[in-house]
């Protein structure tokens, strides 16, 4: 038997050796040596109930348990020796316990196969990737609320106003403590995905074995318990050949990758030197090699990206899925390198805007006169008219013209003579007009969950109590 | 005024007509005519609203209710005339209601916007999908249940066994009932991430108005109430511009897709000459308009086909989302087609599978003769001589000399002599192996959620009281 | 028989009906009607070469001939009746023939199979959709060339500077001309995607039969020839069981829609208030119900948001494709709904951006103030430096080091007093600083493919001679 | 300085140094470093160029050529010492050069920009990439034409017949060497697929520096030949810019990993005990860790799985480019990882491919009785008739109610009496429903492209001489 074959757990059957090329293209160790941790776990969960049952003897367990807690400490200090042609994660470790203890080793795969042994492994690591992502978008969470909590006075006392847009383009003036909290109440729905994505997945598999389930006469209700997990899965054949907590895990992932995204594309724009709403911190921004003006926004713009590599993490996985028969097939072993990736991902661009967003810089003069361009007060006009009893439709026509006129001449609508003001409807008036500013507009804005000040404030001490 | 301006209720400031193909490109019409009914469920509650707080009175109220109600009973009977120069299902029922009471029906516009009036009407689509789809999971699953139970007697009395299979290689028996289980299993879930989806969308946000809320004394209470909806946004930026609530309901169909194209091809594969385990329903195959003897598992194969469709779906709307500024952009236009899609794939899908299931037709002899293939009870004779004391590892490599042996010599396990079984291990012989019976087998994995009838039918009676 | 069963063509060996619902999820002719007058074509072309070898009578071709014809004016007319339970284009043409002619028309389908059938209409279709699409990239390519031309000379007679971006920080002055030569660029490759695409998928499968070919002594060559394809396809269970042709098509659908999301994108961004570069035609952008003053750039939202679709449907079809036996599964059926609306899409938004740009003003002054910001010169500066023969790397660092001061005491860099510029470096001097304007800036470009005019001239009339 | 801050090569402008986390999130050079080589070839074209054209002296040149060399050796001995805090490759390679040869490295970035730097890199790398994946899709076509006609003659001298599928369901024999010979087909179209991409992105964006290009004498054309490029970009923002030469090779990547994993799918499928096809070689499948009978297709299912990556690797890169402004923008940065992934996974599949199909062994006796299974043949009865007058239609109609009656009793169509036979049609026999062997049904296929021996020896043929 040569080296490569001896660790091979399966060669009683086969006459020839395997193809060097087909090892390497097998072998899962350089990615899922990353489950090391969640294995040994999931063994000591293992032997010990293999002893509590009575399978095994206290001694033979203790030897293992010793074994296994020795590899266990030097993988932590990055002293195991992973080797490839072990094929996994669980081969290696095994295999280590074998080098270690002696053929009582062997003894460890007792009622269990690697097929429910990488199940449960994947799952501990991604139930607690789910949770630990639902912990960083509520701890980004919280910088939002505080940065809402902070932009509700600038430094005159008022609060800052952010032009709102639709298209893009100048709708509404807004509070950019209303900006803040959208993209809090956003994150709050993503921790929430994150959190029953969790629940959801937390059944061990544990003891499903191949996929039938053992003879042994197992315990699964205590090594669930002792792994932390809610449950034991119910059926043996999906607890092995089922992925949709790791696409349920990539969706959460997706979707907020999607709204960091959104406020990326914003704070990339806000920072441009046409808006100039936005000074980034210069620890978080970069320069150019040859253009030696540039302060680029490249975390932002990073994080916009890596939308991309998240969509395909689970545009990936999805494709693995679809069409595969039951039980397991070696397809699924693509399932791993998609979540580590989405969970790196995430976890670092959380972390970064949590620290960039209270370093930044909002220029509130700015930000307050381009709120008050392209007319973003013609609705309050139109609903002045309205409250008036025109119809809000006609109240709208009539502003449209005034902005036409506005428009075409270079002016804004505060520009407008009483005369021709009053020539679009009688009951306007320049006073009228001239009253349209962007406080006023902002104050006027009480309704439930709008932008005045009252509300917004409202909305954040909300989110505080939540939070705390 | 031409008759296309007519019912642009955004013209006042433009100076030159809309270009004939932009009002096509721009037109949703065609497609959101489906969301008729919400639109209308969503106006009427706007202006019972309206009318409580004073903002109209109580005659105008009423003209509106009853032009509305005359709206929605024109819509259902098929007889409203849709128009694509009026641009939107929003447009439509807003010019037709003038056409009908005249201009008092500029005043339900009061107060609203289309931004926040596209938002309630998808989400209460979205809503009612999610749980309509949850209701038709549910439904699934009990005849995944009936099924179970069913198979868990042949004709003879007999549990059903199947090949169970990893790598789509003869692994080990199960009963057939219990893949029914796994399939259970995984459509719980699916129903769970349905039912999530639908709470965490359960918000209206009527009353954010074009995206910074309104100066009107409106009660977003009120209307959210009157809606069905648990409660109003808490933010009006992210009431109009979030899509993550779709963005949830395609990757909740995209996890049941995969689910379902599983399915189908362990239908297609099973109903293969080759495996020969089931017939399909004649009412549910179809034939060849040159092969005469072809019987196609078309159902099976549009299934498994059509999680293409949702996949794609969800990849496009993540893509609209992505890097999109708040608060509404008309790029979000592109968000119902996928949902609409995406539901009525899965309606119909979901549907089609609970009539054909209990239609089709198992043949048990050729299952069990099936389990009995490849070695299937190998893992048993294994786990026999590791009860004796041999390390599993050295009782496992025993074994599959065994395999290799037999299956050089084209005989079963069952075929060896005694002297070849001892001569693998002196704790083996010919008895043991012989009765190593894929009944046996089956009736041995009493581990909780294994194979064994005692633990199928626990599970089926725990699905069946979680059903009713 | 039925009326329902009377179409099937495929019923001999059924006991029970198709149930209704399957015969809607199955049916084809919502969507494949549209396929019509390609397979009325292919047809008429295979029922010819029937004629000519011999296997029909002239008569019977004839007799054929004419109800085909018959029944292409009647789909070109729009008074063709598809009917639902005629499931597919194929069979309600074939039957619609039969209630034309009688049983003759049962004769048309010799040597042919629905299989091969579909196969040759969609690549018909596909093909002709990639020429189609090739000549309206091409049509753009035009467009933008001539925009190029056009701006190369202002009112003023100067070539209107841009910013150029990188980071969407203001990097380098630039041509707005050289701009619009980068998307004529990215167009050029585009159609070649399209052509590359149409010419290997041009082969005709007709004769492929169900998979295997077929004993009628038929000629491929002839119908291959008769329908415009290069040749026939070599192996037949490739004929009818490949769709990479569709793949290939899609995939440069989606290449495509990614150049005109990024085209979309700056000219969303330079149509807002704040850059303010751009006024895009009243007939191309529409406004909003509730705020008067809107003008929305709702052409470039959709069409940046339609790139969702078309990747979409690549991901769709690639899905449906994966893990498929050959030949020919129903799965397949689900290829053409996104072929046949991504070639919907791209048709319109070329078209629409064909119609816009050329309407649409560009504000010279304005672009080249914003060219002028953020120190946009430096590079030039340090240039400037490095001919000096100071390293490159030095140079950048001492330009960075007058950008800081300049920047932040609020100045340009021709704003700094020759005491600062020479304590700088001793090889500078405000005179030099004070030199580098925009336009210098721009002329010094004179590299194979940079800004500076002459070079944008090139260019542009390298590409008109390709264009002509 | 800090030593964190002394590899900055833009931070003249900047007070406070990048954060550590930033410096991880933005540091490429953990994946990018796979690029030097191709780096410092760009460097050694640019710095050679730099020499003719008189911008650096004949020493300069020399030193600088020399050093980049000896980091040359030092990166293919490993010995190169890569630094994340040097961010990235280029940043690496020229920092080393300074460390070794001093300020005059610092003139090597004279003219050139990270922007075209990294834009030349990674087209080389692409470019070399989907050359050597054509040539790799190349010799397994060979290997499919090689099986093909081996096959062509079994042990017995006839070709071994396979049945041909449609839905999964036997159609109608085909040989297998025709089966092997449509997967040629399909890689004959994948190789065109790279070459084209190759083709299309066989331009140097060397020089087109930042994005505006440079006001340095430099050639382009020089640089461009020197790297093996057909031409310099047209464009200088278009050459920094556009990533659609990664799009396009993505593409085809995911067009053939589709093939790919359809070929895998079948082989899958005919090495279970169910079909029993095929026995896959030792070497290239794999046993289980508890199943000691188990040989698993791990090869083939990992090739269909890893379709999943390479699809979402498509996926990931549309997803970032979309929307992105021109020229470059830090999310390109995202672009290489999904190549280097797709370009590596596919080498890899398509080599064992290569390596494991001639190692397979088809069990003729076994394919050749299930291609006689399904009524097989009931098209050529269909055809028969057909061929005596009878119209298709009407041919196929009775030949489907022999196989409704042969199929409800168990029997074959050769099974039928002759009473029964002409019962169905009297120019039927059961001499004639005798006849419908495989062997003949095979032989008839003579159409062009079809199964019949000399059809496939004729397209092996052609095959051959067009790899030759």
């Amino acid at each position: 038997m040569t080296q490569r074959q001896e660790t091979k757990l399966w060669g009683g059957r086969f006459a020839e050796a395997t193809d060097g090329l087909v090892e390497l293209f097998n072998a899962s160790v350089p990615f899922d040596q990353r489950l090391a941790e969640q294995d040994i776990r999931g063994s000591l969960a293992h032997v010990a109930m293999l002893g509590q049952v009575g399978i095994l003897s206290g001694e033979e367990v203790g030897q293992i348990e010793e074994g296994l807690e020795a590899i266990l400490e030097d993988v932590r200090a990055g002293d195991f020796e992973w080797r490839l042609d072990r094929e996994d994660v669980h081969m290696n470790v095994e295999a280590a316990l074998r080098d270690r203890i002696g053929p009582v080793a062997g003894k460890l795969h007792t009622a269990r196969s690697r097929n429910d042994q990488v199940a449960v492994d994947f799952r501990l690591f991604t139930k607690e990737a789910a949770l630990d992502l639902a912990a960083k978008t509520r701890a980004l969470r919280a910088v939002m609320v505080g940065e809402a909590e902070k932009h509700l006075s600038s430094g005159a006392g008022e609060p800052v106003i952010l032009p709102g847009y639709t298209h893009l383009q100048v709708a509404q003036p807004i509070l950019l403590s209303h900006w803040f909290m959208a993209y809090a109440a956003m994150l709050e729905r993503d921790e929430g995905r994150f959190r029953d994505a969790a629940e959801r997945m937390d059944e061990s598999p544990l003891g499903s074995s191949a996929l039938a389930g053992t003879p042994w006469p197992i315990d699964r209700h205590a090594t669930a318990q002792a792994l932390g997990f809610a449950r034991p899965t119910a059926n043996s054949l999906d607890g092995v050949g089922s992925r949709d907590f790791a696409l349920e895990f990539l969706s959460a992932c997706a979707i907020l990758s999607a709204h960091l995204s959104r406020l990326s594309e914003e704070l990339i724009l806000y920072s441009t030197f046409e808006f100039g709403f936005l000074t980034l911190p210069d620890s978080h921004t970069t320069g150019s090699s040859i253009m030696p003006q540039k302060k680029n926004p490249d975390v932002s713009e990073l994080a916009r990206g890596k939308a991309g590599r998240v969509f395909g993490n689970l545009m990936g996985l999805l494709t693995v899925v679809k069409g595969t028969p039951l039980a397991y097939n070696k397809d699924l072993q693509e399932d791993k390198e998609g979540v580590f990736d989405s969970y790196d991902t995430l976890s670092i661009v959380l972390r970064l805007y949590g620290d960039m967003l209270p370093k930044s810089t909002w220029h509130a003069a700015v930000t307050k006169a381009a709120a008050a361009r392209g007319f973003s007060t013609a609705t309050d006009l139109a609903d002045h008219l309205a409250r008036s009893g025109v119809p809000f439709r006609e109240a709208h026509e009539v502003v449209g013209g005034l902005v036409g006129l506005a428009s075409r001449t270079g002016r804004q609508l505060w520009d407008l003579t009483d005369e021709e003001v009053r020539a679009a409807h009688p009951q306007l008036s320049a006073e009228i007009t001239r009253a349209m500013t962007v406080e006023e507009s902002v104050k006027a804005r009480q309704s439930y969950g709008g932008t005045a000040p009252e509300q917004v404030r409202a909305q954040a001490e909300a989110a505080r109590t939540a939070l705390s």
